[in-house]
This record gives C-alpha cells, sequence and structure tokens, in this order.
C-alpha cells in the first residue's frame, strides 16, 4: 500500500471514477485538477494545480509514492492548449517525478497515437505510431518522455493507452475500444504491485471479443481483463448503420481522424 | 437483413445446412444448385444453374444483396471439371457481382490451400499457399480473384478456408480442422453484419484445443467460435491408430495430399 | 549441357532474345508458339502449337530435358484468352512435365503477381500475392501449379517474376523492374546448372539501385545480376513529368492496375 | 497403451509424483535412479543405475517403448557432476535409444537454458538460448542432442522445458512457472497419444495469467494446461517484498542467473 | 527543378553547407535563421526568423514549392529552447506548409530518436523509438507531426536522421553515423526528383562498411550513397582508445546518452 | 597490439595459417597443442597441452590477453574424443579465462551447429540450430558456455561459424562456405581492435555470391570480406556432377549429415 497516490486530472470522467474505486491503493489520495474537484473524502488531498506551471507540478509531486497522470487536454484542442497541458506539463510531471524519487507513474496515453491504422489491422504494441491529431502527437510526444527518463534515470512508467473507458460502450467502435471500470481498477492494482514496472506499453481494453489490441507481452504484468464488450452487442447493433466509408468505421481512432487543426 | 441472400451448391452437404440455418439472415434465400434441390420453402427461391454458363450466372446473381458461394467442385476431380465449376465458376460469380452492385461474398475456399503444411505448424493467414492438388489449386486461384476484385472494384468477400464442416469430428485429423454448424452459422452472421468486411481470410474453423490456424487478425470481426472438437476426443481416440508417416497425420491437407491427378 | 530445350512463346520479344542469346545451353533448341517462328537456325526444331491443346503438348514436351515457359498470354486480355494460354495451357504442360521425365521448368510469372503493392514497399517473395488484374491472377495460379507439382511429384520449378524484361528502361517504372538480356542470360544459366533447384521463387530484375525486391532468399543459386537500370536514368528523367496519382507511380504493377477486365 | 515405460530419476520430487500418476500409461513402468526407490509397485521394475555408465543405461532402456527423462543433476553444480549426469548420462540415453527402437523420449530440459531472459519478455521456443549457469548448458546440450537425433535417425522427443513443478507456487517467480501436477499429467498423456511427436519444445508451465512463454506452436499437440497459479495470489503477495534488482525479480532463470561456478 | 527552396537553419554548419551545395536545385534559394546568414548569393534571399514564431514562420514558408528544415535546436539543451525551437518551431513549420501549398519537406530528425539502441544492434526504420534526451524526444515528436499531416492532409516529408552530416568522421562512433557531404546532397535531389515521396524515414548515413541503419525499405527512392568512412579507419584508430563502457562506446547516441536534463 | 595472444590447435591446418597471418596482433604468439607444433619462431611460445587438463589449461590461459581457440576436435569422431577436446576442453578454457582477466576469445564454431538445413535457406544467426553429428552438438554446447560466461561474467566471445577456411573451394558445396585466407585474417584484426565485442555470432564464410548466410547483423564490427568463391566456379563445375539427392548437395551441413555415430 503506498503512502500517497497522485490522481492528476481527478475533476475529469476517469478521475472522478478512479478517485471512488482506487482509495484502497494507498493511504493518502492526493486529487489534483486545473478546477476544483467538489468536497475531499477524509483520505483525500485536492489541489488545484496548472500542469503548465512547473513549480506548482513540482510542489503537487512531492511526497508521493505513486502518481496516476490523468491531467491535461484529453481530445483534439488548438495547439496552444495542447502544448500546455500535454507536451509542458508532462515535461513539468517527469522532472518533477526526477527531483522527488521517481514515484512510480501510470500516464494516460491514448489509441489516438495510433488512431490513423485501419480497424481491420490487429496491432502489437511495439508497431510505429500514426496519431490521428495533435492530441495524438501530444501522446506520442510522452511516450517518448516515459521512455527516456527510464532509460536515463531509471524512472517507471506503464504507458497506458486508453481505448474507451467509460461504463459501457455506446456506439461499434467502442466495442473494440472499452475499457471497463472494473478493469481499470484491476490493472491500476497491479501495476502498484509488480516488484518491477520498468516503461511497460499496455493496450487498455477489456477483453473484448472484437478487440484490435495484443497485449500478450505484458502478460507477467498478470493482469487479465475479464469484461467483454459484447454482452452489450444487441445494445449497440439497434443503432442507426454506419457507412462503410465513415471515419469511426474504417479508422482505430474513429472521428479523430477526420478532425481539422483548431486554430484557437 | 438483406433483401435477397443467394447460396450457390445448396444441395451439397454444408449448403443444405446453410439453408436451414441461415434464413434469418435474409428475406429470401435464393439457392442454387446444378442439380435440383427439393422442395421450395416459402422464402426460398431455387434456381439450377451451372456455373460454367456465364450468362446464368450472371442472371443469378442479379438482384442479390449477399452471396455464400459453396458451389462447384469440393475434392479432388480432373482438371476439367474443376475448370469448369471452380475456375470459370468463380469468373462468372465475381463478374456477375461486378455488374450488379457488388454483393458482399462469402467465399468457400479450403484447407487444400495450404494442404502440404505438416500438422505440427501453426498457420497464420499470410504464409505463402502451398496447395496439396487441383482443387487445392482451384481455391487459391478463387481467392486471387477475391483479391484483385477487392482491389480494384471494391468487391468485398470472405474468404472462409474451411477445414471440416460436419455435424461432429469423426477422425483425429477432424479434431484439428473441424468447424462446427453452430460456428459456421455465427460467423456468417458476422459476416453480413459488420459496417465493413474488406477481403478477409478467415480459418473456418472452431476453437479447438488442437487446431493449428492462427485467427487472431481477424479479432475485429468479432466472430468468437464456441464448440472445441475435444468433447469428441474418446470417440475419435478410440478408432483404430494411425501409422505415423500416412499423409492424415503428416499434413494438414490429408488424404488429399496422397490423391493423383484424375485424368478423367 | 542439355539435349533438348524447349522455350516456348519463341515468337514473342522475350523468346526471340532467348532463342539467340541461350543455344549454348543445349545440343538443341525446340521452340514453339502458336504463330510461325521464322528460319530454323541448325540446332533448332520449330514447332507451332496451342497451348490449350493438351495432346499437342504432350508432344511438345516429350524429348526435353528443360523448359523455359514464356508462352501465353502477357498482358492483360480477356479471360477466354487468358483461360486458354494461361490457366489450360499451363495444366497442360506441367502434366506433359509428369508424364515425360519431369524436365527442369522455368516458369515465366510476373510481377503482376503482386502488382498491387505501392512502389514504396520493398517486398520479400514469401508475402502474400496481390494480382493486379486477370493476367496476374493466371500467373498467381500458374505458381501453385508449380509448386503442388513439386510437392507433390518432385517437379523442379523456377519461377520468374519477370519485371520488364527489354534491351533498356524507357520509363520511370521500369527504372525498377528492368531486367537486362545479360542478367536474363546468366539466370538462364545458373537454373539448368544447379543441382538442385527446388522450386524457387525469383524476382526478374537487374541489379537496379532503385529495385523494389528482395532476392537475398536465393543467394544460393549464384546468380548475381550486373545491371543497373541507374546508367538510363538521364534519359528517363527527361520523360515528361507523370502526376503523382497515376498508376504507373503508386503501383508496382504500373498501368495494368488500371485496366478495365476485357469482355472479348 | 505402453508395454513398458521408463522413468528416469524416480527418486526425485517429480519423479516420485510422476510414479504415481503415470502408472496407466503402461503396462509395466520401469523406474531407475542413482539410488534406491523405495518399495516397488507391482506394475513397477526398480533399477539403480548411474547415468553416466554407458552399458547400465543400455541395459536399462532396452525393452521400453517410452522414456521420461528426469535423471540427472537438477540444479546448478560442479561440472563434474553436470557432465557425469547431463552431458555423459544424455549421451548414453540417445545412444541406447537408437539402438533399442527408437522409444519416444519426454527429454526433462529446463527454463534455465533461457534463463538470462528478463520477465518481461514474452519467449517463443524458436528464441536463442540464454543459459543461466552449466545446469543450464547442459540442458542445451540436451537439446541439441534431441534435434540431432530426431533429423539423422528419426528419434522422437518432447523436449519439456520445465518451469516449476511442484504442489503449488511458493514464491513471486513461481507465479509465471509454475507446472501443476495434474498439468503435468495430462501432458504426458497427450505426448504418448499423439501418431506423430517430432522433436517438439513445449514450455513447461500452466495456464498461468503471469506467465512468460507462448506455447501457440504446440496448439497440434492437443494439451490444454487447465490450472493458473493465480489462486495462490493473495498466498504468495503476503510473502515480504523482494527489491525490484533481485535477480528472482528480473530474470526468468531467478536465483540461478546470480549461482558462481561451482568448482567442486 | 523547384521555383524556391527555403532552407532553414542555414546558418548553422549543415545549412551552410547545404546553401553552397544545392543551389541547383531551385530558381531561388530562400534562407533562414534566428542570425544573420552573411552576404546573400544572386539567387538567395535572407530571412531572419524565430520559428517559435507562427506568423513569421507562415511567411517564410508561403511561395516556397520546397523546404529543408535543418533550423531549432540540434543538440541537448534546455527544455524551454527545445519547445520553442523544435516543439512549437514544428507546429508553426506544418501548419505553414498546409495553409500553403504542401510544399515538400525535407525534416532533419536525428540519430538521437533512437539514441539508446546499442551499437552492436543493427536498425530497421520501423522499430521503436528510444530518444536519448529532450533534444531527441522533440525529434520523434517532429516524426510524429510530420506523419499525422502526411494521413490527414497528404503533406509529404523526407524523414532524415542524420547521423552525423560533417567533412569527415572524427571519431570511433562517426565511423558509423556519418553522412557525407556529397552523400547528402544526392539525397537531397533524389528527394526532390522523385515523382511521390510520402512520408519516408530516411537513414542519414553514407555507405559506412560498420553502420548500423538498414536503408532497405528506401530502395525504391534510388539513392545510393557512395561513400564509406573506411577510408578514415587509421586516421581515427591512431584516436586513444575509449573505455568499453563509455557511452560513445556502448550506444548508438553517443555521450548524448549520458547528458543530464538542462534546467536552463 | 596485445601482449600475448594464445591460438590454440595450432598444429592444425587453420592454426598453422593463423600463426603465420597473425604475428602481427601481438607481441607474443602463444601456440598450443596436442602435438608438437615445429620449430618456434622468434616471437613465439610453444605448449603442448592437452584441453582435457585443466590445470594445464590454465597455466596456458594465464598471462595472455587474447584467445583463438581452434583446438579440439574439428570433425566427427567418437564421443570420447569429443567429450575430451571439446566439452570439457571448453569448460577448462572459459574456467581459465574467468580466472585469469578475461582475455577476449574467438571461438571457434562451426556450420555443423546448423548443418541440417537445406542448401536453398538463408540463414540468420539468431535462428535455431540444427546440429548434424556430435561434432555439431559439441559447438551448440560450446556456443552456449560463451554466453554464459558473457553474461554472468562478462566474458567476451565472438562465435565465429567457420564454414571451410582453405586455401581455395574444392568443391560446389565450398562455393557457398569458403572463407579465404585473407577474410580470417581482417576478421581477426577486427575482433581484436574493436572497444567493445561482446558475444556476437559470426558467419565465417568470404563475400560468396552464391553465399548462405546473412551477416548483417554484425555491420558495426566494420568487417567487409573481399573474397568471392565465384573466380573458383569454372575449375568447381570441372567437377564431376553430383547428385541432386547428395547430402553435400541437400544440407548446408554436406556429408557430416550422413556420417553415422562413430563408436570408438
Amino acid at each position: 500500500m503506498m503512502k500517497r497516490l497522485l490522481i492528476t486530472g481527478a475533476a475529469g470522467g476517469l478521475g472522478t471514477m478512479a478517485r471512488k474505486r482506487l482509495s484502497h491503493l494507498a493511504e493518502t489520495l492526493r486529487l489534483s485538477d486545473i478546477v476544483p474537484m467538489g468536497e475531499a473524502a477524509p483520505n483525500e488531498e485536492h489541489v488545484v494545480c496548472d500542469l503548465a506551471d512547473g513549480a506548482a507540478v513540482e510542489e503537487l509531486v512531492k511526497g508521493c509514492d505513486g502518481i496516476i497522470h490523468l491531467g491535461g487536454v484529453s481530445v483534439e484542442k488548438s495547439y496552444d492548449l495542447i502544448e500546455a497541458g500535454n507536451i509542458r506539463g508532462v515535461y513539468n510531471l517527469y522532472e518533477a517525478a526526477r527531483l522527488h524519487g521517481l514515484p512510480r507513474i501510470v500516464f494516460a496515453s491514448s489509441n489516438h497515437t495510433i488512431g490513423f491504422y485501419p480497424q481491420s489491422q490487429r496491432l502489437t504494441a511495439d508497431m510505429p505510431t500514426r496519431p490521428d491529431g495533435w492530441y495524438g502527437i501530444s501522446k506520442v510526444y510522452g511516450e517518448a518522455v516515459a521512455h527516456m527518463y527510464h532509460e536515463k534515470f531509471g524512472q517507471e512508467t506503464a504507458i497506458l493507452r486508453i481505448g474507451s473507458c467509460f461504463e459501457k460502450p455506446v456506439d461499434r467502435r467502442m466495442m473494440a475500444t472499452w475499457l471497463s471500470y472494473d478493469d481499470f481498477v484491476s490493472l491500476m492494482e497491479r501495476v502498484f504491485t509488480v516488484p518491477k514496472l520498468g516503461c511497460a506499453t499496455i493496450w487498455g481494453a477489456s477483453a473484448n471479443t472484437c478487440g484490435w489490441w495484443d497485449n500478450s507481452h505484458i502478460g507477467w504484468l498478470g493482469w487479465k481483463p475479464k469484461d467483454d464488450s459484447e454482452v452489450y452487442r444487441a445494445e449497440v447493433e439497434a443503432l442507426p448503420p454506419r457507412p462503410a466509408d465513415a471515419p469511426d468505421v474504417l479508422y482505430q481512432g474513429g472521428k479523430f481522424t477526420a478532425d481539422p487543426v483548431f486554430r484557437d
């Protein structure tokens, strides 16, 4: 059990769930976001913090022995916003970690690092990235940061390429990308339990029958997702059909591949 | 649900089963064979048709929005018969499809496209073919046709390399190659449901413990075979033992590898 | 040195060159084509023969201890013509060879078996075929025939995927695909000299700097092409530029990828 | 059912279990060890035998139609002991088998043939060996012997790279390497049942969630391990934590990688 | 021949050489740097420009039909400098290109994208990156930008992973990484001549006997480096020996792997 | 330049050549064999030594900073002889090296480690071994020893899988396997010059046009063989032809694959 686990982006959807479901991992949860996070539970510390502010991030990380980094921009946005939250923000986070004892990090990367692969292709984690926009580029960058800090300084990171972490899949593409809350939680438990983590890339998806991603390289982690989107098949197939050339039918990154560059 | 699904080879063993089990896929089943197919059910249309007759095939295909092509020769026979049914027949079928709206096709290919691989080797669908006779050659040809029509005209095909689609496995080799009727049916359901099929090669076998073929590349299809030949293990092992150098012990194609060229 | 070497398609461009340059390989050259081949040289036998005529082909092959099979259709044509020359013709040829001592065969296959690969991709001989038309399909078929006769009957074949065998490259695509006459000749010498040939697939191209095809798997053959299209670079670059989306710029098969299906 | 199955090393831990659990495989179990093996059951023959004694080994093997070779040194020891039991011993065994009818052999190899791979790497059986000491070297040697006798003389062997075959896993590393007794037994049943075995390398581990080894290449064998170390997770995690740089945390071979060369 | 070729970083070492040697590629060379670039030759336009200034970069790019992007930081520096020149700078450049006709770009990437690979490993361009510092991370990012703009907007880029582009190799590591000026020039000629470039990753090294990088995937480009560092072997071996565990002996990235994070 | 270079097996064919051609590598050559080695040159020390004698080998190795280990049995012989020279002998050598400063070792391995591969297959050094007899097994063992001493103790070895190191090729198989004396010498120079050697496997063959082995993984070593057996083509082709099923035509190991087990 950790002393203090930092969760960034704690006001977001995934952060809110993580906050509720992961309190058993540490004596104290330190939660942070750029906006207030509501009332603090007894074992919680709340810190409102802009990831682009290096001094603030250093303060935030100090004293933590684990970090789940969900903060920053999580969809396609303007370059300025992505640079602040996901480029500079990740620099700030890893520098803070390097200066304060190398707490183990979960880095929320994304399927948008590989979004331009067709949905008919099975992927392994060592295949070249194919980011589908500026958000995806920022995550490729973040993964590179994680690797460099691992090789040079010994910083451990679980690079988690999240598919779609929601209560249930709500469209066809999510049948492949869905990561259930339960599976997310069991993964976090394994990540913070194994004696040695290294810098592993993990496809963040449940055991979906129609999934695209091969996690066999992380068998050693002992994580076995239990959920399968197939139980929602009927519900999803009841939705209106999608044209065969729609981006959410063609590409693993779905609609992101069709987003323009947002200029502001 | 399709308007009209064409099943060729409907008088054969697999066709007869398909006819019974797949009527929910379309408003009308159009059945065809070179011989009569018995009494037509209410939602069936019967067309006796020689696949070597281009005009007849064009007529047959017109108005269908899906085709399960089981017709033609299905064992080692003389070249003339194979040319008529499987070479010219496939030309006729794909031309008809090209001229009439590119209905999605299931092409019944075969393990005999790769029959000379030893049974001890696990195969992926992108390995070179090793046909075990003229029947196997005709199926390599048919797969090439499917690919060309896909790349040049956008025709979609499920290339189904059928192992042994029977009620149950009746010899040792079929323990590996068996495709249960239920799994065949669930596969057809998926093939005609996915928004985009492309030109996928599918190993047509159930989830047999002792299987040879790796279907992980079509995870995206969402087909999960449920049956395992292992439940018939005792029954099959009760058969007389086979010598270690018998073709049905050595090769994935089994006895076909020992067939001569039939000259008439 | 062979007793009698059969060259089919001897009236064609490649056949005419082969006839002149390969007479040292055998005491007698037996030349065949569907049209007359001009005056016979002292060591030549001429046989006008339709490859679709099985009895004639059997007669043609009898008594030969080597075959260079250049005959049949060599560009995109109607299915009927391709079936006669390249489908039935190849059946006739291999059956004749099987019945008459398994003379070693060079089978003129083609880059059109893989024509839909982009020009930016390097290919190895074990990659899946991607034929670019009916001509390419017939060559995929022919390769399958060669493999089956090898595995079942021990027939040896050099499957030669010819790029562009001409005096010199005359367009940009041929800079990659060019096979010089000298390199063709030295290859034929090796093919008929090695004690064991098996059923090898050989990319038929010279040592072109900008080539696409990896022949490292046939190093054992001892064939080292000497020519490089680069000496014709200036000449070819002087031609009018081609648009970046032209089929001869995009695909290894060039313009064949844009050919329609010829119906007659 | 075999006439006579020889189990060497029958006095050891694994041998004792095998003796109890495998009596249904043969009419007679011939047990051997360098030390006495207690009272013989009705269907047992006991032979005390030094594997380094060629004549004795030949006598031992004569009349057997199957061999499970567990004998020799099974941990890091001095070279002299390893040479006697595992180097010369294996020569003696395979020569005896060659001279007496090529009985099918199970060769107890070890994870110590690949012990220097990191625990974070998934292995296939065709990857280069990385032995972690002299014991591991002797097993690399033994595997080479098995392959040579297979290719030259047709001797069949199941090369079984045993992880940790014990009643249950008792430390973290064994969570990945554990081979349950039941799974060992079912494997022996398959090995002596399949019509053709060849010379297959088999990872000897149960279906552990956190396992390292890929057995998909031996699907044809029809062996499906049923046990998963995960049921012992709580028990094992209750042990004191291990430092991240301990050999049993870093390497698949665990503590063996840190053993010195024992000089006597 | 291009109308106007932009070379950024034109005041640097590589830029100065490029300026002299590449004037035949375009009617006008537009040169830019953050510092003055000396006297302008008749066919040169000089623009002092900070790459972090988006409006200035847009102005710079307008009217160019080719870009050789050598600008930005080229060694390990503080994050702020790298962000300005290599992160934001590349955003500015690609946005400008997108808005002004997608001129073909050469992006000067670096061996420091893969600097943590050992020198004993041969690399292909599709292997995962292993950046050796913040400079290397910025180049991984830049490559991701190039790929995304290619897949989403059709922007073509030659991603050139430069080894060491100097007059000659001056230490042992540069024997492997050296890219001669002549080979750089011939590469630029090919990059701006081929009808279709796509988004190719090119190892920027000469034909060094002891090189590490496999460029066989870009054979189609028709670039054949002519120089080999081996002619400088004696000179380099005369240098004092290096310890076997020095970073410039261990890693492809050499001393960069030992650089700290510069905080200002 | 080394102080003292030990060459074992110095009375053999390869040893005799090495002794003459490698004297520039060290101030003193220490030569050893089990038989006398003739008159000692001024810079030579001669030591008659049985490799099976551990104390003698330790004495032999002491004081050397490099070893070229050509000693032991070099053809198929009885197990006893192979065990003494190649099994125990290699144990003795590596233990001596470990106890005396880890001098860099060249280990003369052999193509007979992979002798059962067909001549038509191109090999990389990481493919599984396929020894063709007891001699080949002993070399697989020796390679395992080299790897273990490297990973556990840091001992560096060049594992040199020698093809046929003779003055010139004298049969067809040697056209592929020939290693010229000059190329052997230049390799030794590189092996003892590179700052870091590790434990590299090197195919010991010249740049033969018809070679089988891929040395691209050791490009970093900077060894470029200059000779090509092709200059002896006419001479070798003048020999009587070999049947297509002769072991020297089928297998890379040639006639060794047909050797029996020599029992004394």
